[in-house]
């Protein structure tokens, strides 16, 4: 058939191919930016994604559970939407560890990855006008999903002063009529910080006088290894109500597996009078699903995996965040404010003026790939221009090697005294 | 601490929590309606799952792919929005089975089942004013995800009197200026039809004459056993832009695998040149992905698959439908136009008039799932009243004795003369 010139009358939507930076789209720049005639090893220190490394491998146990399940042959089915009952219960149960207040396997909404969760909490409570509280530095998803949801975005610092804690009067001056939430990241994504149980107290304090609910993301759950032992958010369940967002993914070193969770505490009913349960059932009811046979596995995953797993990543995290602060402390154009104590990153301050041809964190990045074959993520990708944001999550010879090429990317860029 | 009256500034999505019926709320409704002093088994003839019968299990050769994959330990990480490359290379060279045109890996982008595949096309088409064309009946999943996405719905019908074909009249007149795309479904959900290659270019004529793509949702791809040859849409692709949604979930029988994709066929270049490719990219970039290792597992399912599974499936699905039309055709109130020829389902029609104490086909569902534990989905949860979806996807026997029971309650509630 000859082909005429034609009118089409579909275009794509212009807000998914918007310019900004994402956080994906960032670091396939940099990977873009690698020269290919450098022999040494790319050092990835740009996502928390350890699963590859060997010392970061996945507990024998939880793979067993996945395989069970697939040879079971019984959990190739559809899942109920809101996730099968055996795994809402396990993730119930292993929520409720040392926690006053009792989940039960109805407050448990299975998700995929607790990405989807902000998806759907963002869709949720988008209402014309309404207004959402967002941490800076923070979690890109969120910001794209308010952006897809129309849910306008009202972002507060986080105080690197006070160990990133979250700043109170900021939330308070922002917050009006329509403001339905504020979002909180503890362990912190992308600070490394864990909020002590009086700092959870004061910002459920707050968002109870506000009456706005808090959604907890949790996704770096018990990853605290530092002097601030971690407390869940929705331990306050009976002041605020809470959505609490977590994963399989960083505790157990599997992000791939995309299964998530998320949870209300609401001991008052608040979200059932509220509608907001019915709209994530709602949500659920129209959504994908994880793979039935990985909520299969569940109940199994969480019994079997031993401490000592857990333990074992605790140790290399805190030796990768010790080995990151020393480093980064020799040397004189970088300062991280605070010690990580949790989650897999570092947010480190760029001082420019002490460089040469070196524009902002995104020039430093690029080069430094160009340069140096190393990867890390601009800030300016999390909301903190001229920052950085390092994971530390990397086998601890790679994690010295790579910081010892980005000391000697400074120097060589310093500027002459 | 004391619980004073308080006013919360957030409230749940209306539009979420709409009252329409979805499939899995009917059918969460039917069960519930079941009789449990009935001794007699459940017959589900509601959903398109046989994954839980022994005859319709997996081959091995599936299972085993994704244990090599969970236990190579090498996909438990993030993969690329896209999908990884070998699993779409291999899901490109399958589909290019007996195809003239030839997709290339990057045109393949891997989905959270077909489901996703609807969220995403829908949100790329969505802007204001627009409209796009659904088949009625059809699959309420795209009437969901449009009112999701605000893009306006129109209706054409699927013509009963000519084997459920596009009413191609009707198409060019319901469109206009702001019609984007139209929607069908090969082989047909719900109407077990499969179209003819003369009809499929019919409709890329009428597609390319109106300016508009096609969807085409091939969830069912090659799911015929009929006397029509099953041929996708992306054939015609040089006539129009088709962007295609499939799955193993159907042909392998693991719905709850989650593993799907969508598949642009346009060798014109006109979806990168209209932005569609670029908004596809962007909503992946913020969107949940399928399991890694599911994905990994993809091109060692799609090689080691023999044709002797696919041939044993036909063989039920065959014998599936004839014993489903043929027992239809024994009960008076009860009309099947078309003796299905693909897919797993068929549309009955409901005579009403020779039925007593029998309102409409929500009504003689819910009675039928308590007094004979028989689970048929009402036709008004696929844009047909007093209509009924039937799936013949069942093990025979439970089908044989399923269908009795229908025979029983239909005489039971028939018309005195």
């Amino acid at each position: 058939m000859e082909l005429e010139a034609k009118k089409w009358g579909f275009q794509g939507k212009q807000e998914l191919n918007a310019p900004t930076i994402t956080v994906r789209g960032a670091l396939k720049l940099l990977t873009a930016n690698i020269n290919k005639d450098n022999s040494s090893p790319v050092v990835p220190l740009g996502l928390s994604d350890p699963s590859n490394f060997p010392s970061f491998r996945i507990t024998p146990a939880a793979e067993d559970a996945v395989v069970d399940a697939v040879r079971s042959g019984k959990h190739n089915c559809y899942a109920p939407t809101v996730g099968i009952l055996p795994a809402r219960r396990a993730i119930a149960d292993y929520l409720n560890r040392d926690i006053p207040y009792k989940l039960c396997p109805d407050d448990v909404y299975l998700t995929v990855g607790s990405k989807q969760g902000i998806e759907i909490v963002t869709s949720v409570l988008s209402r014309p006008g309404a207004n959402i509280l967002l941490p800076r530095p923070g979690f890109p998803y969120y910001e794209h999903w308010c952006a897809y949801n129309n849910l306008e975005m009202r972002h507060y610092d986080l105080l690197r002063e006070n160990g990133w804690e979250v700043d109170l009067d900021a939330v308070e001056t922002l917050a009006n009529a329509n403001t339905v939430a504020m979002v909180i990241i503890n362990p912190g994504n992308p600070c490394g910080n864990v909020f002590s149980y009086e700092h959870l107290n004061k910002v459920a304090e707050t968002a109870r006088k506000l009456g706005i609910l808090i959604i907890s993301d949790e996704a770096y759950d018990s990853i605290a290894f530092g002097s601030t032992r971690y407390v869940p958010m929705r331990v306050f369940g009976s002041t605020v109500p809470v959505l609490t967002l977590g994963s399989l993914s960083k505790r157990w070193i599997v992000p791939g597996w995309r299964l998530g969770w998320l949870v209300t505490s609401d001991p008052n009913g608040i979200l059932q009078n509220s509608g907001v349960i019915d709209s994530i059932i709602g949500y659920l009811n129209i959504s994908s699903d994880p793979a039935t046979f990985i909520q299969a596995a569940i109940p199994q995953i969480l019994e079997n995996t031993k401490e000592e797993f857990f333990s074992k990543i605790m140790c290399l995290l805190r030796e990768g965040a010790d080995i990151c602060y020393n480093r980064i402390e020799e040397m004189p154009c970088l300062t991280c404010p605070n010690k990580p104590e949790g989650s897999m990153f570092v947010m480190v301050k760029l001082n420019l003026s002490m460089l040469e041809d070196i524009n902002d964190d995104i020039d430093f990045c690029l080069k430094l790939a160009k340069e140096e074959s190393v990867i890390i993520l601009p800030g300016r990708a999390v909301g903190m221009k001229n920052w950085l944001r390092i994971t530390f999550a990397v086998e601890s010879r790679l994690l010295r090697d790579g910081l010892e090429r980005v000391k000697a990317f400074c120097q060589r860029h310093a500027k002459k005294q």
